[in-house]
């Protein structure tokens, strides 16, 4: 396992998700970074669009376009792009030689046409998806160490199968059929966009549903949960807009079919997750406050022994654990770095 | 339907529920109250507690025990005092020969061994349950018109039940053994609390989940879903708290046990609640700031197809229709007023 | 004083300061409303754009076009409209022989010149300068009352004056040309803008300065002041923006040049202010929430002996009093109705 | 220079201040942490106290009494500790030879009465005041050092005196008895106190002015400013609670004397600070966010040509240049570190 210091490009630098794995990135022990590109904000410096990075990173954003002519100078390329404008990136970056890691859905779902229903899109690299691997560590981490492209999970996604993965290997305690995903977001998750309804004014002081039985991670959960369970699975997934800037929490629910405790079930998930650095297992109820601005994902359990239903919650912080953190976790594991590195200095936030 | 005045005594009321409520009968127009008790503040003005009130309401608070001495010269007092203290109010006022709106539990859950399970006190005036209606007026109104003692709903319990009664009428339709009900709170749920973990520092930019599986208000739920039912019925609860003031919004998840569409269940609520003035059927996803300082109850409905489940969300302000603006709506119904009377005149806020 | 209905028409009223407009007048005793229009929502009703009001407002909104051919069956028009687009209105209001109340800035300024330099726009109707009243009832009740056109004064402008004009009749206390006034608003000052930096994931969780020194509310401010003053009076403004929706505290600071006490200031102020509905002096700090929602304007002194300087602070909610609640409170003198007609109606808000 | 690790303790490391040295010295690569107390939490590991450091932070907090008998095994002691409580820590401190940096205002005011004055407390260690140096790097460097024991600065003063110092320095621009400082800061500034008007509940949505004329951050500003000016100043301080958890703007307003332009200013505070690596002047407005979770001070400039004034902006974080951050700081100069050893691992915050 080598350490060398790698190369790297990063597409779409100053989305929420973006300027994250940018911050990162820049305090990688492993990584030298050689370009950040920026549709908005090409030709800028990346402090002159987030000043709060003023003496710290002055970088000059680069085109769309000449991102992809720099892409033969590089190991690997992030891109933090809208989804189904990835497909002509992964297509250079295949040509080129190079690894991507891809932070939109385009390489997410392996059936091409369940993308294109979800997505309204056509997906424009069919001929790709052989070669990308869903990058969940704590799932697919072998895949993920040899993967090509490795197709980041959506936020709700992530939360969403790490914590029902472990029961659903343990089918003989729950029905496997019966989930149903409660997930309550912060509002980075819609992006960085000029949307009335996204203004403090409006969004704070309300909680809401949206998009529900219909929002697009729901294939990609159902995806990855039915792998793990081995047969089709389909899921009730409901997400919630919180007035918050940060964090997912996703309570799932699950009926038991035989009698189980507390225990039970935490044994479970303290043999599933006991090895992985980012998992955290509690006693208590969750507060997305204690991942906020860390890689971790904390999970807790609870049966709720009258109605014969077991609740698992998660939560993570939607653009660390739910995107550029992971897919730094991704990159660490792809070139064989501590898969800690670059994860840990940034200190979790009190208050 | 007579309309004369009547005269009132509130008691608690400082806390958060207590204030709405002296906000509310200051402007209704067939009220005169007769006195508002604190313990906490007995002696000051009402605006001297709440500043927001200077040339408003300058009404002096009594103490508990004058309140108490108070009460033959009323029609009806409102108790808003934590569950386990309204026993003993209730019992004065029964002798006093006059009415009680009881804001606490103590009087909400019918079999008394059940309070005591859930509650850990011991019940103090058994013989009076059977006074006692649950003061849910879109079920139980003439009742309610009848009632010695009217148990003011519980703020979950009010979203939920409201939620959940008009499905259950059809059991033709769903399994009523599946019901899940996740629902969201803003922090005024908790009281007006030296807390930690209340603090704007410590509660902002966060969500938890709390009290999974044991809260106070599920056998509330079950109680009043059952007798709509016609069978016992558990349910699984999930409380959440999150970092805004007011709001509630229930999410609940029951099973189809046959094919229906979106409409298909909007008629059965529409012909449910068409008649009531506070209920509104929305075909969009719910806002809890659309219901803010409303006694409104905004209920919508989606059917997830793929997983044959049916998802009722519904919005209230905790405060209003979930204590102090129910607690009018009541008083409005047992005493032959306007059933909106005092609870139109504060227009919903924008922004 | 005769109290009959009147028709108005309210122009821009999907805006933050329109919306408070229609909410206030729907329930106003003394108004029939005849129009609402909307250059953005033309064709949709009101509960269409604000889902809050669903059973409440379903009032059709029309366009601009139709609005101006409506002028002739209305008493008075307000028009809630951006700078620069009330000049037409009020040409065609004054030919119609109505009378108007604009919450725009461009009847603000006496002098023409001072308009087209801050604002960088001409002037389109120089000639009805004279017919404009600066619509401060605290100051210019009995103008406003025969007043053909009202200008609303600015958000800011309302805060900042009723805070320094006791004091500025007063030159034998204080240096009138050492006044520095530092305001602090909510978000909504800004208006109903798709505009990142007022995403509630950028503005949350920040305070910042902006316009220093170069603020449009300056020239007003002095301008009213000076009138009070006597003499040409220039001021240091400084406003800074608050994570919050609504309010503005306004901190304000002058030279005592001779000996005096709180109590000495407080006398001013009580006398000048004594008989006024929606003012409040308090001896305590301010804090804007108790103004929130409401059309007061409460006032607060201290004498800084040690530096010898006077700090007036004053707390308004910029949609109420700092807008539509003094545009009502105009239009209540105007007409010769109850001052505060509609405008009590709103009881505070706690929390 | 030598750099070799030293050990240190931490009293008080569960208050907000407290547990954000622990984050950074935790971190910091010259340290090794003997000991961190609590009077509250004794006993509890840091993680059972902030569930949010789970897998990272596990040290046990000792009291305060085996704090105090542990001092002779470290190099230096940090107190966060309340007002009051340090006199007896620098005692036992500096008999056991060792260096203290007090963040308390025990040793920040050199006038022993002057601290009896504004603090109501007896001063408990009069003859310690000699041996303590007033922790601000950007001025005191030199002496910091040497210093036995630092006072750290609060957090108001850090921002006011940064602000002020350069310009004070040029008394022929400006008048240096005319300064006005209005400080805005979030509520962590408060403390962690279980306190009503600290709830999310209450302290959001509302800015209020406090202590106008009397904070006990007066006396140390006017302190620092009147050693920088070489006589003595009093100055006006007004300091305001925001709806935010942390960051501090200070407004400053100082008359000029002669014309000046914004340039001619920016030199002289470039000049001044330019070779300072937390330091950094901004040609636009200022927000907290840029700073918040940073060491960073902010300063921006602008002359009101008009009013002959000059408005001078700084914006820190409270909780690191205005108290922990600074502490850090201040022991890499005293020890001889990288002044930002430690201080650069947390990135700033997007969103």
């Amino acid at each position: 396992m080598t350490a060398n210091k790698i190369k790297i490009g990063i597409m779409g630098a100053t989305g929420y998700a973006g300027q994250q794995l940018v911050s990162l990135l820049m305090r990688h022990p492993n990584i030298e970074i050689d370009f950040i590109s920026s549709n908005s904000y090409a030709g800028l410096s990346f402090d002159q669009v987030y000043p709060h990075y003023t003496k710290l990173i002055s970088d000059k954003l680069i085109s769309m376009d000449e991102a992809m002519g720099r892409m033969d100078q590089v190991d690997l390329v992030f891109a933090a792009l809208p989804s189904g404008e990835v497909f002509r990136v992964a297509t250079a970056a295949m040509s080129s030689g190079i690894r991507l890691i891809d932070l939109s859905a385009d390489f997410r779902l392996k059936d091409k046409s369940s993308f294109e229903f979800w997505y309204k899109l056509s997906h424009g690299a069919e001929e790709l998806l052989p070669l990308a691997v869903y990058g969940l560590p704590e799932l697919w981490r072998d895949e993920i160490k040899e993967a090509r492209i490795v197709a980041n999970p959506g936020c709700y996604s992530t939360a969403s199968i790490l914590a029902l993965a472990p029961i659903l290997r343990n089918d003989d305690l729950v029905d496997p059929f019966s989930v149903i995903i409660d997930a309550k977001s912060g509002v980075t998750g819609a992006g960085r966009k000029e949307e009335i309804s996204l203004l403090l004014a409006e969004a704070s002081e309300s909680v809401k549903a949206y998009n529900i039985g219909m929002h697009r991670h729901t294939p990609e959960i159902e995806q990855e949960i039915s792998k793990v369970y081995g047969d089709k699975l389909n899921v009730t997934f409901t997400p919630h807009l919180m007035p918050m800037k940060r964090g997912i929490l996703a309570t799932c629910y699950i009926n038991a079919v035989t009698f189980c405790t507390d225990d039970d079930i935490y044994d479970i998930y303290e043999r599933f997750y006991g090895r992985f650095p980012f998992m955290r297992i509690r006693r208590e109820p969750l507060e997305t406050r204690y991942v906020s601005h860390t890689n971790f994902c904390d999970i807790s359990i609870k049966v709720d022994l009258r109605a014969r239903r077991i609740i698992i919650t998660s939560a993570i912080d939607n653009l660390m654990k739910g995107a550029a953190g992971q897919a730094v976790q991704n990159m660490n594991i792809m070139f064989g770095f501590e898969e800690t590195a670059g994860l840990m200095d940034q200190m979790p936030l009190i208050p």
